[in-house]
């Protein structure tokens, strides 16, 4: 049987099921980071990302920003549990003939995003391969009670966004700053109910909210936020790779932050029971049920 | 300019000289794994290996010990830091034609070994790519006092393997035992000077000790075990992947080592002043300098 068959997120649910966590394991598998019991008031964050050449970045890339896109995708694994990165691992796998001034363009890309977020880059592993591939894994932290998931959706929530969705693949996917800044706020001002980075499309990422949180959602077309880059609602809820931040407040929170002069993250919708699945009312006012589907890798 | 120019190594120095690390980071790149602040009486351990299809395994080799030795080789990087391993990350880009019975295999050969050790599986990544590769990131702890380095080798320190060397090439570097419990037993009885795992060669990985402590060596042929494998004496130097621990330890702490019954490493030199670089005393006692060269990707 081909993987195809079963697809990216049946292969994950199989591992899942023949893995055993002891008590130390707040969260496993099936988050943005896996959740580490740390001290009294904090828990460790534990992510990686791989990204390879002819996927995730196509080979005439400048260096630079590969190194930079496969840093902040890890980095905001790290935004979306409302982290705090701190120390990460570099491994590369690289073409035989690449040269020394490539590789310092990659590492620069990753070094300039990691500085900026004062991340500390204490070691890693270099390889050989025919195409270029990087995975780089972060360790964080986060406050026990500003720990954001997947699965807390209740009912009635409002669900945001932190910004303008859609049209990443035309070139922002190699630029998007991760949202660190605006998950810290967040969780410094806000109980924060559930929260995911859109790295798959707004459809498939709000779905393991929905799945996670055994719950469902309506969400309005008119209020979901386009790039200028996005050709439509489709870009934005199917093609992924936005990396802005998704996410749910009670309606007294959604409140607070509506009511904060210059709020930047707009609401798209609410959470409903579990029923009614995933939900789109479109300009004309019609609702229809979507699919979570979006960016999959077989 | 090539990067073969300046090789594995030179990449990597390049690297660790453009880094910033905080005081939280006992030990950042440059040893088997990176050393981070934990609490009173433990550090934390962070260390990855990537392995890439046609470089650390041939095309047609039993998926069950491709996953099996992906995560031996990042469990080997804890033992030599004398620690152990906790929480495990595993990245895998996979051919998009693979089976789903060959994945099953791959991920049961790291189960399997992740489970003899307690290792806790707690998330990953999947992608895509036209040739297997597999990166395994590692967490573990160490108590303070038993943390285990390549640079406290010191003058007159007896040199150890835990077992012998060579011809691991011929199959064994996909069926090696990681020597977590001997590197605890060492730990928790003796105080280890200096330690770190043979992955490129007994000479090279000598090296890395020498270099980091600032110290010399000689060792002895007649001393050195050979694995049945091993075609000569030049195996166990330079070709790598036996995956046994190197280690030196004060000769009071030698003595102690020596006296136990049944002791299982075997002594094979000791640790000279800087100056007199690396030796080898051969069979008929002659005395030569050898480089510390070993397997390296470029």
């Amino acid at each position: 049987m081909k993987i195809s068959r079963i697809g990216e997120f049946g292969l994950i649910e199989r591992f899942r099921k023949s893995i055993s966590l002891d008590a130390s394991v707040i969260k496993g598998s099936g988050d943005d980071c896996a959740v580490l019991k740390f001290d009294k008031n904090n828990y460790q964050l534990f992510t990686c990302d791989m990204l390879v050449e002819g996927v995730d970045f196509r080979p005439g890339t400048d260096p630079y920003l590969i190194g930079r896109k496969a840093l902040a995708v890890s980095l905001s694994d790290i935004a979306a549990c409302a982290g705090l990165p701190r120390y990460c691992l570099v491994s590369m796998a690289l073409p035989k003939g690449i040269s020394v001034e490539r590789v310092d363009r990659l590492s620069q890309g990753i070094f300039d995003l990691a500085k900026a977020h004062k991340l500390n880059i204490v070691g890693g592993d270099l390889s050989r391969a025919s195409r270029l591939s990087i995975d780089i894994s972060i360790l964080g932290s986060v406050e026990k009670k500003r720990l954001a998931l997947r699965s807390g959706a209740k009912k009635k929530d409002i669900i945001f966004t932190s910004g303008p969705l859609g049209g990443s693949l035309r070139g922002r996917h190699l630029k998007f700053t991760p949202r660190l800044k605006e998950a810290r706020f967040l969780a410094k001002n806000f109980k924060i109910n559930s929260m995911i980075d859109i790295s798959d499309g707004l459809a498939q990422d709000l779905g393991h909210i929905l799945k996670e949180s055994s719950a469902g959602a309506v969400i309005y077309e008119r209020l979901i936020p386009l790039n200028k880059e996005a050709r439509g609602l489709s870009d934005a809820l199917y093609t992924g790779e936005d990396f802005e931040l998704l996410f749910t407040l009670s309606r007294q929170e959604a409140k607070k932050l509506l009511n904060r002069r210059g709020n930047n993250f707009p609401p798209i919708g609410e959470i409903v029971e579990k029923k009614y699945g995933l939900r789109l009312v479109d300009k004309k006012g019609r609702e229809k049920v979507i699919l979570p589907r979006g960016f999959r890798h077989f």
